[in-house]
């Protein structure tokens, strides 16, 4: 039983949704590079391991300490480089084969100034998103930093990395799918640009919606998607997985009941789940409540929902047959809107 | 220095707003039970410590826990009941002056029948905000409350405890005032209702707007603000604080530079300030930067803002005058939208 807020992971539910990832790209040369940012586990990480899964991605240096730590020899860091951790990031590159994100000419020549042991460099590029990374048109930039690494020992020019993180405002497989080629298309195009004097540069992609939804990975080298091990509502309404697929729920008692305005109170707050939200019908939805089954979970229950957070509080919206079934005490199963959010809040969990 | 996201505390801030609110309330009857669930820190708690605070409040048993076992003795766990908790409840009850909340007669009486030590209870009202708590017109509910914690030897009714959380959204010092004014009203309507039969009840009330702009708390035993000790942006913007009272920051290295779209990015993302925001002209902004002053921080930069977040990286808004004086390595502090969030989410700080 569980008394206070607990993150419950259903790992057959997890476990499948590595091995539809795995089945997909099975019979192709692409690599599978899951991001661990989502889990931030050594325990979760191990599932991936029993799949002959190596390579790994993190967001930050700590986690690829972390992970470094528990036995990943093979890690990308999908960040730009962070030139003030110097020191920790020589410590890493010492002990395992890092892959270092690189998206200006200052930071590669920090790199080839600094840096004492050898790493490989992965161009961030950037697509379309907007977020961070060379344009896909600045060749003269790429161009630049390649000629830099080139001229380190230490540095081995890997290839061009994007993350097509526009598709998380996409809505169904047409509309992911068209970021997609999209993005594809111009690291393509920067690839053979490039391919007379970097004969050997890949291409590494990887957000959860195109992961999920394509069918195959055509015209890339490797997908480092995260978020599918758990998905969550954010998923959901992006269209990259059913509600069936959510493997994560946070279990929140229920501590004050309000029948006048057909709300219940539960232990569950931004502390928990974090405030992020999704909009369906103009109202925002915090989470979305399951039937309970056993210490697992069951379909949605319709109309019911976490409407409100504060620091402690959650406030879900109920109707009458709910009350009629439920009282103080009660535990309510929540599927979050954001899992990497809720994952990194909750720090531990219960594996069921 | 400091070379990755780090949460700042300027003490000499903190002091002086702990100073602000015990000068206000010197030469009243009020209590100050300050909350502790925005620092859930030992060591900020020394800095009320020294001060002669004896009593504090928290917003969940774990909390509660943390401060007992750093030699708290006088507790108000300021959040309805969660009776699946009875076990560490009567553990704590056994140790400390532990003060509960009820608000519904299933709980009281779940109290009565298995509360093993003695503990104080408050009845929380509901005097407008909607978030829960009695209602504060409810009367026959909190005569049966009152009675049923008069039959208990264990029970002792404290009084009525409420949280205007609505000033959350008032703008400025007037609507702040016509919300507490109208709260306290309801309350001692209760109290006077009340008063034959049980003569002593007392009210306990505390968000941080109230607490910060009211000049005396007239008609109230207690208060307890927590948010202040800190402040944060939307403090700010309420009209609770200045800028320059905001007592916190982050640190985060610059880690790329766009000029082309005026940007900087950051390392420092969802999971260190919280996804917050406050809008301003129709903008959201996720944190103010600052002048750096040293380890401490000046004023705040004019335009330059936080304006989007993911898991690791900060979106910062800049201008020419910014690029032309910053490159990357360089560190930004910034203030926090919701200092309560931000750290609960960092954990650790370093105190300046």
């Amino acid at each position: 039983m569980f008394t206070k807020p607990t993150f419950l992971i259903d790992k057959e539910k997890a476990i499948k949704n590595i091995q539809k990832i795995i089945h997909k790209i099975e019979a192709t040369n692409v690599d599978f590079r899951p991001h661990f940012k989502t889990h931030q586990s050594a325990e979760v990480g191990a599932w991936f391991r029993d799949f002959g899964i190596k390579k790994i991605t993190v967001s930050s240096l700590d986690m690829a300490i972390y992970f470094a730590q528990n036995g990943w020899q093979n890690i990308t860091w999908a960040f730009p480089i962070n030139i003030l951790e110097i020191d920790r990031i020589n410590a890493l590159a010492k002990s395992i084969k890092l892959n270092l994100l690189v998206e200006n000419v200052e930071v590669i020549q920090f790199l080839a100034d600094n840096l004492l042991y050898s790493a490989s460099i992965f161009i961030k590029i950037d697509t379309g998103y907007g977020r961070t990374g060379v344009v896909w048109s600045d060749t003269a930039k790429i161009q630049a930093i390649l000629e830099l690494c080139n001229a380190s020992e230490k540095l081995q020019a890997q290839g061009f990395l994007a993350h097509f993180g526009h598709t998380y405002q996409a809505r169904g497989k047409t509309a992911i799918e068209t970021i997609y080629q999209e993005g594809v298309q111009r690291l393509q195009r920067l690839k053979q640009h490039f391919v007379h004097d970097f004969p050997n540069l890949k291409i590494s992609v990887g957000d959860t919606p195109s992961c999920s939804v394509l069918d195959s990975f055509e015209g890339v080298d490797e997908i480092r998607p995260g978020n599918f091990v758990y998905y969550d509502l954010m998923q959901w309404q992006i269209g990259a997985c059913t509600l069936d697929e959510i493997a994560v729920a946070v279990a929140c008692p229920i501590v004050a009941i309000h029948p006048e305005r057909q709300e219940v109170v539960i232990h569950g707050g931004g502390v928990h789940f974090s405030k992020e939200f999704i909009e369906k019908n103009s109202k925002r939805i915090y989470g979305m409540i399951v039937e309970n089954k056993g210490n697992k979970w069951g379909n949605i229950m319709e109309n019911i929902y976490l409407k409100k957070l504060s620091q402690e509080h959650g406030i879900v919206q109920v109707n009458d047959a709910f009350l009629q079934k439920h009282k103080i005490g009660d535990v309510l199963k929540i599927l979050p809107v954001h899992s990497c959010m809720t994952a990194n809040l909750m720090r531990d969990y219960v594996v069921l």
